[in-house]
């Protein structure tokens, strides 16, 4: 008799295990398995494969499980590769005002925008937004989602924007959800800064990215690089500064006008480049060659009902790694459901479903530099696992507006079970 | 001592009780009452008012319970005016077809369109329908719908549209969502009749309208009224016999082309015109002086990406009474969400949330004949109601793709909560 090898969750019987491994070479591109298992020990995939290849000697752990699959789909947790997760306040007067047909500036001028979710987060205690923002990580969790990328910027001040890094902190020690923190006090210009410019960019520089990185409460620096907020030059200076502290850089890019933030993203060796909607052909080439991850956001397109939507298919053909992410903040996409984002980025961006998919695993890992611990399925990876109650995966966008996420696996363990059922 | 009064149910300390009642003015148009609280009795609303004004005399009745409602919103079960609950397959190939720019006709070739769920319908076996019905029937509830109109048209022969109205009856007995059936025999052609079109129109009125109505499977008639299914002779006469029947008529009405069925809706005095993206002027004029209320199809538009949409804020400035559905069906919007549905009625056709809410509350119940039982919370009123953690109502359509249901009560029952947590 061979010898036991114990393996705390086995899942099995998948119709569809998408691996997404570059390994496994099928037609869909998504390395399907089709009756496929997977056994997890110690939080990591130990194996993975046919379910009539499941080696014989696996014996579950007294504590660990085995989890029936038929006629489901199980593929990698999803990632959610830009979120504004700590924030207070929420702007629904604005939405009305916006379908009123109200301006920017004049809701702006209103008391709306950035600036009231700023003050609203600077009044906010540490204990409130922690609450805020784990009810929003357990919706994340809810919809499949067991990573993030979270951006400060609504603190604006070198106390508010260390308390926000500081709620991320304490929420990744008490949920499941993974979360890498990106410092974006360079989001806006704070109201007290409005006419000093330079003396904030110094700011920025000189205290608050030293001191974020000595606390090591950031692992990327993002900038709102734009006409409007920081323009090219300083938005160069702050990456810069943040990379010379450890900090790798995201860019905010060419939302609302052209302005070279692509380009700017190869120059500096951006991990991601996002919005994208005024990308210019060389800014397309640029992150091509020097593999910048475009994050596109069409939940920003729906919210702000933008004519313009980012050149996806473009981008797609010229080699770019798309994904797809929900932008959860309270004036733009106030949404957690990444699901929701793929059948829009289907729709608007003319993703098709193999690609929304990707977009949500594979790349999104990427553009967080975590393509070699999540987002596919291969062995010695992360065990983060999404068993769905959907046939295939197409069906996965096409469906909408619907949770089908039945349970989710977070580090080996089962970290959330839908218990739908009428009474 | 005052005499007790038994009561089976009280909600109480909602922060917005939105009654939607005509009796109460207030500045929102939805008849808030701050504080409010609402007392059932045998699956009736007894009483509706202020916290502190609850009578003294009620008593809960030990299977009674009290719902604390602090900080959040309650409001009238919601009610989705225009679905096709029952049929078999799904069309997520057509969907990526869609997305990769093949035409409705290249994708009719291919064998898709509204043909291909009526083959996979009549194919489907009554307990397969039952089963697939009862799924979207619990997945609607978790959105807080408590009432649908619900249509055939997915059979197309006498049998088979038989077959999915007893369906609906079986659904009706068994779940607590009310369901109005609709008769849609009228929805296109079927292929066996592919030209002999005034046969069909004959098997219609001569014996699937008789047939439907003497087993009193219907309370409406409807018909796909355009140019490329049903013209507006056909569609009179086929809504005419229905009248006949005791069916009252709706209209799937000037979606792909100006038709002239908005005015053909006035004309026979239907209840709802649906779709409308090319209804004419006269049309929205006919509507608004014959009370035809209009039905508007959000996730239709969005699915199918198409460029016009219905002219809403026209259609309400010219006093029609405007409602907003799922269109649930498995072409051209597959979603449960009402919610989601009352988020892009207000993005992409301008309703104000205020608005959207009556869309789903008042406006509905009028599209169904109904606002005399549903859609407000007044005394005598059927208690459907429900919990929304959410701490206003323009909160509802701004966070979208969530669900916001706590909890919902059908006549005067708590019929589903929502259960989330994680582990």
């Amino acid at each position: 008799m061979s010898q036991l090898a114990q393996v705390d969750l086995i899942i099995k019987n998948a119709k569809e295990l998408l691996t997404l491994s570059p390994s496994i070479k099928d037609e869909s591109g998504l390395g399907i398995i089709p009756g496929g298992a997977i056994a997890i020990k110690e939080g990591k995939i130990l194996w993975v494969g046919k379910t009539a290849d499941l080696p014989k000697q696996f014996a579950i752990d007294s504590h660990g499980q085995e989890i029936d699959a038929t006629g489901k789909v199980v593929m990698p947790g999803l990632i959610d590769a830009h979120t504004h997760l700590v924030f207070g306040g929420s702007r629904e007067n604005e939405f009305e005002q916006r379908i009123q047909g109200f301006s920017y500036l004049e809701i702006a001028g209103k008391g709306g925008g950035i600036l009231s979710t700023v003050e609203a987060t600077r009044r906010a205690s540490f204990e409130e937004l922690r609450s805020l923002g784990r009810r929003r990580l357990d919706r994340l969790l809810s919809k499949g989602v067991t990573t993030i990328e979270a951006k400060s910027g609504y603190g604006l001040s070198l106390e508010a924007e260390l308390k926000i890094l500081q709620v991320m902190r304490a929420l990744q020690e008490e949920h499941p959800v993974d979360i890498a923190p990106t410092f974006l006090g360079a989001h806006t210009f704070p109201k007290e800064f409005k006419d000093e410019r330079r003396r904030y960019i110094d700011l920025l520089i000189k205290e608050m990215i030293p001191k974020v990185a000595e606390e090591r409460l950031a692992e990327f620096c993002d900038v709102f690089c734009e006409e409007k907020a920081f323009n090219l030059e300083e938005s160069r200076e702050i990456l810069e500064a943040g990379k010379r502290y450890g900090l790798k850089p995201k860019i905010h890019a060419d939302q609302l006008s052209p302005g070279g933030g692509a380009e700017l993203a190869a120059e500096v060796g951006a991990y991601s480049a996002d919005h994208l909607e005024y990308v210019s052909q060389r800014g397309i080439e640029r992150m091509a060659e020097k593999e910048v991850t475009a994050v596109l956001l069409p939940g920003a397109s729906f919210f702000l009902s933008m004519k313009k939507y980012p050149p996806a298919r473009e981008m797609i053909e010229k080699g770019v790694a798309v994904a797809l992410s929900t932008d959860l903040n309270p004036g733009s996409s106030m949404t957690e459901s990444l699901p929701l984002m793929m059948t829009m980025g289907c729709l608007f961006f003319k993703l098709t479903p193999k690609e929304a998919i990707q977009a949500v695993t594979v790349h999104a890992a990427r553009s967080m530099g975590r393509e070699k611990e999540i987002g596919s399925l291969d062995v010695r990876m992360k065990a983060d696992v999404v068993l769905l109650d959907i046939p295939n995966y197409r069906y996965l966008p096409y469906h909408f507006g619907i949770d089908h996420v039945e349970l989710v696996v977070k580090k080996g363990r089962v970290v959330y079970r839908n218990k739908y059922s009428h009474q």
